[in-house]
Order: structure tokens, then sequence, then C-alpha cells
């Protein structure tokens, strides 16, 4: 270990002090500050992103992650516009959580805290660089960023707006600490911290994921995949069920709310399954099916175990006719990632049982699962989703990098009445 | 790895399912039947306790271990009795804790939902294999169970009694599953079934919540040593100051929110000092102090870093003198342990200062440290207090076995328009 990334996480937790006894307005119009930053910046934000995108072209990157790495001046405006939509949010530190009077006049508030030090471990989209940034701070907490190789002149740029904001308001650089080394002994390094970081979050592919909660010594908030699935209820009105189909699979394939199985109920096959297929078809999704789905189309490739744990990301769909609900509750406990699941259906009694007997983050009622996401649930900015049943549990916006403790007002008040002297 | 604590915890996770699906009066009916069994089954705890109890002598173990060892016919009532005031709490996952209604018609809920399979790992008292079973199946969990060596067949006695309990009411006994072999691979076993343990909670010395932190893959709440302050303000009352020095000192010096460190203002000490020095050496506290303190009492040993770093569980307590509440906050900071920290002070703006720059789980007001408790503080029974800053600060009561998830209801909502076919 080189000692590197302790010597900033250190800095950074003496920063988290100073930002933790700042109000909400201060927060706030830091926030904005560095909004404004990244707009005055934004011809040496471009440039170094432009060294990037060349870098990464030379380097042979795929599509798709040259254009998560690309800025132009409408992503970057609208990065600097997130940031102020972050800063207009109600502050999550403001006010008492909850408050009761014990029997003996004390008053027991509980009241939410910053968590203190933040690190994300993050992959080619620059733009988290900020979004991390201001969400940590809105909560008052202090940040360590480590962002992807293929980013890091753009990650740089960016920091260096939101330090010149920092300067600005007379606090200190270390609040959002970049670490400017890519070297994968740094990440580990910055998992053994337990002193220091209270809290990691990874975002990325599932190796990267599974690499931080392989080597954490710190509180780590995961978000693995989304084997989402649609049950489409005997109950359910086919319609409706085909909007949430479509919706689910082929709006945004290769988002982790996607849909990536469907499971229907027996009766209602005959008329839900032939125009879900066929709509399904004219949308280029490939569909893997059960026996009794390829009864109505015996083209269509069989599902395997393989295809039910699937996450595709992609235009590709598992399929399978159950008997019952139960039975779909069951195949979803045995491939479910805990993510989002959506019953179809018109009978309240059946969508309780669903609801109650599925344990992922966000359950859906006749709704798209594609609503799984901060914005869409009205947490604002959204800094990921957990799939771990603890602290948070699916999408996580500012209130999640907070947490409630104790304060207690009292009169002198002691638990052994020997102890009194008055 | 043997494979036998995987085998134990599938059988509890599947055990879990079933739990979550009980509502509240049958989860609460459950605990008073396991109260029960505790009850009709007291010949044989008592009996299995004493057989623990004459190993224990037999291998030299210490007074106290041999105290938190020993049960007699009042202590095994008193628990009992503690399951019963479980089974009368409020059900944690009833309601709704929050819904709003979206622009878009969708109706987002946020419920309550028990984390699933939780870990228990403690030391000698018999008494936490009742109370941890009791709160995790309060809140809809399955439990397992690892505790000391030293009092393995008391617990294996009273897992019997839950045991009896669960069949009685048609539930499977893997709900409270006890790995009743206490080689120390099937902790380390144990701590590697990220895929089927949501939480492990450790209960002892440091030493076990170090050897669990190190090595567990699975998260950990953590609860390390309290090393609570007392801050005397300038503007203190010095009889309340002092009401709250004798009870955080002297009233249990063996647990964790008793004092082991007193910071007097320096404005105050003239009037403070001689009377606290006084007091406390009438309870036999010994004062490790600083040169300021020790111009009271010259005999006084002195205080170094280690003392305050120190968390005496004992009679002896660290003092110095502060210029301010600034020099308290920052020594505070340097050897505080996030568990809780009192100021005595009639000042509003000093309170509000110090509560605002603390980080601790709890901060006291007025109001003796020895309240950082579940019970004082109105969350009922406890099941530990986090330091981590994570999911829970401060006592854990049965909502901490919990998480909160997403229900969302439709009426067949889409995010995109062109998925809409009706």
């Amino acid at each position: 270990m080189s000692g590197y990334v302790r010597t900033l996480a250190e800095r950074a937790r003496a920063a988290s002090l100073i930002l933790a006894a700042l109000d909400g307005a201060e927060r706030a119009a830091l926030i904005a500050a560095m909004a404004g930053q990244l707009d005055a910046r934004s011809a040496s934000i471009l440039a170094a992103n432009a060294e990037d995108v060349s870098r990464g072209e030379a380097a042979g990157l795929g599509a798709a992650m040259l254009d998560r790495l690309r800025l132009d001046p409408q992503r970057l405006a609208a990065i600097a516009d997130a940031l102020r939509e972050v800063a207009a949010q109600a502050d999550p530190l403001d006010g008492v959580t909850r408050s009761e009077t014990r029997p003996n006049g004390l008053v027991i508030e509980r009241k939410r805290v910053p968590l203190g030090l933040i690190a994300m471990i993050y992959e080619s989209r620059p733009n988290v660089t900020a979004d991390a940034a201001a969400l940590c701070l809105k909560a008052g907490n202090a940040v360590l960023l480590r962002g992807g190789s293929e980013a890091r002149a753009s990650n740089a740029a960016i920091a260096a707006a939101l330090h010149a904001a920092l300067r600005e308001r007379g606090l200190p650089e270390a609040a959002v600490s970049l670490i400017d080394d890519t070297a994968r002994e740094h990440v580990l390094e910055l998992l053994q911290l337990s002193d220091l970081i209270d809290l990691a979050i990874p975002r990325g592919g599932e190796s990267l994921i599974r690499f931080v909660a392989e080597h954490a010594r710190v509180p780590v908030v995961k978000h693995y995949k989304g084997v989402c699935h649609l049950y489409v209820d005997r109950a359910a009105d086919p319609a409706l069920a085909l909007d949430l189909l479509v919706d689910g699979k082929a709006s945004r394939p290769g988002v982790c709310n996607a849909l990536e199985t469907l499971l229907v109920h027996r009766d209602i096959a005959d008329a839900f399954l032939p125009q879900a297929l066929a709509a399904l078809a004219a949308r280029g999704v490939e569909v893997r099916g059960c026996e009794r789905v390829r009864a109505y189309a015996p083209d269509l490739a069989v599902a395997d175990d393989a295809d039910y744990a699937a996450e595709y990301l992609d235009l590709i769909i598992a399929a399978r006719v159950v008997d019952d609900l139960d039975q779909a509750l069951v195949h979803i406990a045995q491939y479910g990632s805990d993510h989002t699941e959506v019953i179809a259906t018109a009978d309240p009694a059946a969508a309780e049982a669903f609801v109650r007997r599925t344990r992922s983050s966000a359950v859906m009622v006749n709704a798209s699962s594609r609503f799984n996401d901060g914005g869409q649930l009205g947490l604002g900015a959204e800094i990921g989703i957990s799939t771990t049943r603890l602290h948070a549990y699916g999408p996580m916006g500012v209130e999640s990098l907070t947490i409630e403790r104790f304060v207690v007002r009292g009169a002198g008040q002691v638990r052994h009445p020997e102890s009194q002297h008055r």
C-alpha cells in the first residue's frame, strides 16, 4: 500500500467535519456555485473529454462505452442543471424526524446527520463525478471519488471546477477528493480504510461490484443486477399487461429496471400470449420460451435456467407459462435479483399476495418496471439503486446518505436515584 | 469449510420466507408461545445451565464471566417476561411509512419489510439466545444464532424451548437455527454466506467484533466501544453536572454507556472540580488528570493519550480542563468512539453547538449518558447499540431489523408513450 489514498481520505475526513457544520442554505449555495463553475469552465472540460475520447478510440473502446464517455455542450449543461436541481431540493438534514417525551421528562429527538465520508467507485461516465459529489455534499458528507481510467482527464477537469466552487466559498477542496491515479491497488487501499470511510458505493458492471464486495472492509451498499419480472395474472387486463410488457422490455433494454422475464398465468395465455409475442416481434425482441410458450410459436428458442437467471440488458426476454401465482412467486424467489417485480392484475387479493410475498426493493402493481428510479419515485436525483437489504433498498436519494441519531434533552435526569445530589 | 453452516443457513433462509408472510398477530402469538415454553421447560434449562456453570468453574472462568453465564429461576422468568414484552410491542411491519401520489397518478408507498436472515454472534450470556430470537421474529426475520462455547448447553436448552413453540404453531424450527458446535471455523463459514445472510450482529468484547469485521463478506452492524464524554460547560449548573458525573461513572461502570472522560471548561473548574473530585473519591473512583486537574489534587495520576482513548469499564475516569467548547469538541473528535456524549450547560447556544458538532449516536443535553439504551429511549428491547454510521446508529430496536421498500400502485402507467396500446 502506498499510503496515497489514506492521506487523501484523512484530508477528506477532516473536511467532512466542516461540511457537517454547514447549514442547508450554505450547502445549497455551494452546489449552485459548482454548477456555475461547470458552466464557466465548459471549454476546458470539453477539451479534456475530447482527449479521453480520442485515447479511447485509439484503444479500441466499444461504441457504447465511447457514448457513455462522451460529453458535448448539451450534456455538460445538463450536468450543471442537475446540480442546480439538487441544490434546490429540500435539505435532508433539516428538522427533527421524530420526537417523544418520556415519563421522566426527557425529550428524545431523532435527527438526521451526514454519514461522514462516502467513497464512490465508478466506471466510464464522467457525469457521476459531478452528480455524486453534489448528492454527497447536499447531505453534508465529504466524498472520495475514484472514476474509471478511460475518463481520467474529464474527471480531473470536472473536479477542478468543483474545487473552484469550494475555494470560492472558503471551504476545503478535500471535501471532494479525486483519486487521480487509476491503479487498481488504490481501490484496494481505499476499501481497507474502515477507520475513515463510512460507506462505499460501487457503480458499474457486475465485475466491479463483485471486486468491491470481495475486498471491502468498509460498509458497502451494492447494486448488483436487475432481473425484473412481469407476472401477468389470470385476472389481468391483457391490453394493460401488453403496455407494461412493451414499456418494460423495449423502451430502453439496456437499463437495470428493464424487464428480463415474462411469467404468464396459464388461464390467460390464450388471450395474452399471441398478441404479446407479436408485439415483441414487431419491436425486434427475441423471446426464449418454455414449452407452453413455444406452443404458440414453435420457432422460438427454448428458455433454460441460464435464461431465467440472465440480465440480458438487450432486446431478449425469457417467457414462461405458470400454473398459478404460487408458481410465479417460486420462480421469482429462485431467479430474481431483489430489484423490481411487476404484477398485472385486476384482482386486489392477487395484488396483495404478490406484494407481500416478493422481497424485491420495488414491487409494481399495474405499473411499468421502468418506474423504479429515484426521479420517477419522487426522490429527486439518485446515487444508485440498492439491492442490498440494509440501510437503503431501492433507489437511493439524498436521504439515504444520512443516518438518524438521538438527541436527548433533559434537566439533569439520572438513571440511579443515588446519583442525585440536588 | 464443512458446509454445516451453509446447510443450516439455507434452511433458515427458506424459513424466513414463511415468517415474512405471517401477520403481526401471528408473530406476536409465536413469541408469547416461546415465553410459555421457557416457563414450562425451566427445570431442564436450569439443569443445562448448571452443567455449563460447573464446566466453567472447572475451567477457571472468572467471576464476572460466571455471573453473566449463570441462570436462576428469577433470571429465567425475567427472560420469559422480556419475550412477552416484545410480543406486546407494536408491529414494526404494520402500515405504510410514507405515501405520495405522483403527477402521473402512481401511488408510491413505502412499507417496512423484514431484512430476511439475521446472524447473531455472541458470547457468554444465554439470555441473548431468547432475546435476539424474539426481536428478529418480531420483525419477521429468521435468525441464525452462534453463542459462546461456555453457554453451549444453556443455549441448546433455550433453543429447544423456542423450537417447541415453533412446532406448536406449525412453523419451521429452522426459523431459529442454533449453530450447536462452537468451532471457530463455523463463524468463518457463516461470515462468507453473503448469498444467504442479510445482516450479522456481533455482540461481545472488542476482539470478537474485530474478528467479525475482519472476516465478514456479509453486512455487519458493529458496536465497538463506548468512550463516552461529559463536557461541563462554563455555563453549567455545577450541582446538575455533578449528578451527571456520578450517575455516568459510578452507577454501573462496566457498561458501554458509562462515562470514561470528564472535560471541564477552565472558567468553571474552581466551582466544579473540587467537589467533583471529592464525590468521585467517595465512590472509589480513580481519577487520572491533566496538569490543570492535578492542580486541585496533586496526588492524582497523570492522564496520557492511552487514558483518553480508554474504555475502562471500571471505577476509573480520565479528566481534563479545556480552554473552551472548541477544545472539548476537538478532544471528542480525536478520542471518541461515536457512542454517547453529554454536555452540562444552561446556555442554549453552547448546547446547540455541541449537538451539531459531535457525531456520536446519542448526544445528551443535561441528561446522563446512561440513558443511551433502547428501553430508556423508548424503543423497547434492543438487539445492540450500533456505532456503525449505517442502517442504524445508536440503540437498535425491532425497527432496525426491517428495511423500507417501495410499493407502486398504478393503472397501467408506462414511461414511454410509444408503449401505450390502449
